[in-house]
């Protein structure tokens, strides 16, 4: 019998998370202060998280322990599974050799946990009586209401409007770890009431839902934010992913030319790729790592390298990113947790600097990769992760058209069970293909009055 | 660390399928022909199964070799994961220590496909282009069109109305993997329109789809039937979860006296249970044994033993069971997969010989026990699963009142990702506990005038 599934035991859970930042050249750019255009230091940061996180937020440390606690909750469902992909080899009849990560054995069903839980972990050593966060899909929403459950944090989740009427299950699900969610924009905080006088049939966005998240924790001293991408805490925390899968490439005897994952703000993305990328940092290695955006929303493939808020509002301090301009709404396709305007910094210099590359596919196309992959390996992906399935195949098409072998690694980052609306839309041919014009990303950009990076 | 989920590598996949029969002291009596009440041969069963699977479904054998392309497939989910479940301990705050077998890691989250992987093998082996087949809550469905797409078989899918109307997207899982699902009963078929006749408002069951898909096969010859439960070798190939959860107890240094299964047709039970009651048939151990049934549904607890047909419509040979007479229909409670009026012959011939137990819970009663576990273990369980939970609860809540620990292991035989309407209605109070009555058990068993057994 050939392996198929690459499985390390509950002790080889990495004990450490991997900072990037401390391996590259050039450091990420500081925050600014929206006001002084100065830049801000961690205590700017207190109202919102607990100083744990801060200092992993700023931390230059090339190694943070994991706690314990958090490595035992891990356990529920790490180390995840690494899968050599036969069928879809078998499928695409190519020579390329490849692999996955599969993130959605998780409770919630994707690499979001990873983070969440080392999140509530740290605000519960705090204190922290609630945290508040947005959620686009319901993948990350979900996350933290398991995690906040798990430690005894109530949790309150501003939800995307079209994903909340689109994916009622998701918030059902929330419901049952004891979470309490809003259809975001809401009547509830001063940002949300400012879209809505704007557009009352806002679809919402997950910039929209961070603001209102936001709002709620700035005023309210008993109440924290939580994010769950972009940030570099959150980064920090996804590492275990590509430290595992450098293991079991290990097991399986290879190790990949190609590293792979979806792009919403950067976590599923770093988690995967980063202890990859170490390899070329620290050892001149040359594994080329790509992000894979929806051709909707292309920050990293479109967008420009400036300040920009990390919110629609304009609450967060202002961050150096790959970004489409805050008030960029993305056109409503159904993968929810790709639909930000904005990149974190992190990998916005890594890409700056061309460590890293990008492409972008379109909602039609990655429903085609994720049905052929469903079909050919028997996993239904979650929409966002079709996005890094169909960079795979465009990578494992190429080796087949060049006559020659790569081994591809992506992260097949959640399933796709509360998905199936969005298959069954599919199906019906109800996907209307969401393009943007070269005009509507100027325009958006051009609304932007935050400082232009030298 | 504490280890709190014991794995196996694939190479541990078992490689061979326990038959209990070949160590039953009373063997399971003969079916019987509905006509001739004579016991039929195995040719009987020619039109509807391949030739591999009757020879098994008549097998003395006592261990028979799993294929390796069978195991191939197996090792995209199993071995499956067995938890000891620390979080539901110290929330029953019970001495009793509490382990589960997490079959839900498939990739139509159950543990169904362990069978509709093998039957799709030998299907294909013997050149079948079409398999017909019921689903009640859809598990069985989608794990037989997930093992069909993988071989290349056409699947045809008769799924019971109440759970086609309440789970649709059980319905588009199926069609991802390729597979065409009718709404049942169907003017498709005789059965159905004989059932459409007296009512045309049936909410159908799993009796009656069975009918429709026996019917289909049998006047197609291109066609062959596949059930998802009751019949022996079934219940063979899910014997693979039983002697897993061996090994990893092995692993755990501990050891069961209580082994608990939810119980529909008796796969699921047979699957975890068959493999530890042959402790007890070969070395005299006494492990307890239980089966979990709604009590709404309680063949096991207040049905009687005596031949029946296993579907509605009498199209099936006469088996020897615990039923409840094949015209009941069961109230429309959610855990569909335990919608049916008997029990297979096994299953059935242990419990009269009082080598297993049964109890029955409540449709509330199974759903406070499953949100109970949702928030203690982080894992959202499928409606059949919560009745499981509900006995291991009881269980541990007498250990605790008795003030002694023993050692509990049940069966968490699937998620709830698609059973969160289920959760909905309990949430918001919607569900209405469904009773039986005594005198409807003697209604619908006086309806019977298949044979009495001495």
């Amino acid at each position: 019998m050939r392996t198929r599934k690459f499985t390390l035991s509950e002790q080889e859970i990495p004990d450490k998370w991997y900072n990037i930042i401390a391996d590259m050249p050039n450091k990420p750019l500081p925050p600014l202060h929206p006001g002084t255009k100065e830049p801000i230091g961690p205590d700017a940061l207190a109202p919102l998280f607990p100083m744990a996180l801060i200092e992993q937020e700023v931390s230059g440390e090339k190694w943070i322990d994991i706690p314990d606690e958090v490595r035992n909750i891990y356990s529920i469902w790490r180390p995840t599974p690494l899968y050599r992909a036969y069928g879809l080899e078998k499928a695409l009849d190519t020579p390329a050799k490849i692999y996955y990560k599969y993130e959605g054995v998780s409770p919630s069903g994707s690499h979001k946990p990873n983070t969440a839980v080392a999140q509530a972990y740290y605000n519960k050593q705090e204190g922290v009586k609630r945290i508040a966060t947005e959620t686009g899909a319901g993948q990350w929403g979900s996350a933290l209401s398991f995690a906040c459950n798990h430690f005894g944090i109530e949790c309150e989740v501003f939800m995307v409007k079209i994903s909340y009427e689109q994916k009622p299950y998701r918030k059902l699900m929330m419901n049952t770890w004891g979470a309490q969610v809003h259809s975001s924009p809401t009547n509830l905080t001063e940002a949300g009431k400012k879209i809505l006088a704007q557009d009352p049939n806002s679809p919402g966005s997950l910039g929209i839902a961070i603001s209102e998240a936001i709002e709620r924790a700035a005023s309210d001293p008993d109440t924290k934010y939580s994010l769950g991408s972009v940030l570099n805490h959150v980064k920090l925390h996804q590492t275990i992913i590509g430290q595992e899968a450098i293991k079991q490439m290990e097991l399986a005897g290879d190790f990949p030319d190609i590293v792979i994952a979806p792009f919403g703000g950067g976590s599923n993305f770093a988690g995967l790729a980063f202890p990859f990328l170490r390899f070329n940092l620290e050892e001149g290695k040359n594994i080329r790592c790509i992000a894979s955006e929806p051709s909707s929303c292309p920050k990293l493939t479109r967008g420009v390298f400036r300040y920009d808020f990390g919110d629609t509002v304009g609450m967060t301090p202002l961050l150096p990113m790959y970004t489409l301009g805050h008030n960029f709404v993305p056109a409503p396709i159904h993968a929810g947790g790709l639909r930000y305007h904005g990149a974190g910094v992190i990998v916005s210099q890594l890409l700056k600097d061309k460590f890293i590359e990008a492409c972008s596919h379109d909602n039609l196309e990655v429903f085609e990769a994720g049905v052929l992959f469903a079909k050919a390996e028997g996993i239904i992906p979650a929409p966002e992760a079709n996005h890094g399935i169909a960079t795979a195949i465009k990578e494992a098409n190429i080796c087949k058209e060049e006559g020659h072998s790569k081994t591809i690694l992506f992260n097949l980052c959640g399933h796709g069970n509360f998905d199936m609306k969005a298959y069954q839309d599919y199906f019906e041919g109800k996907l209307v293909r969401h393009e943007i014009t070269s005009e509507e990303i100027q325009n958006s950009l051009a609304e932007l009055d935050t400082p232009e990076i030298a």
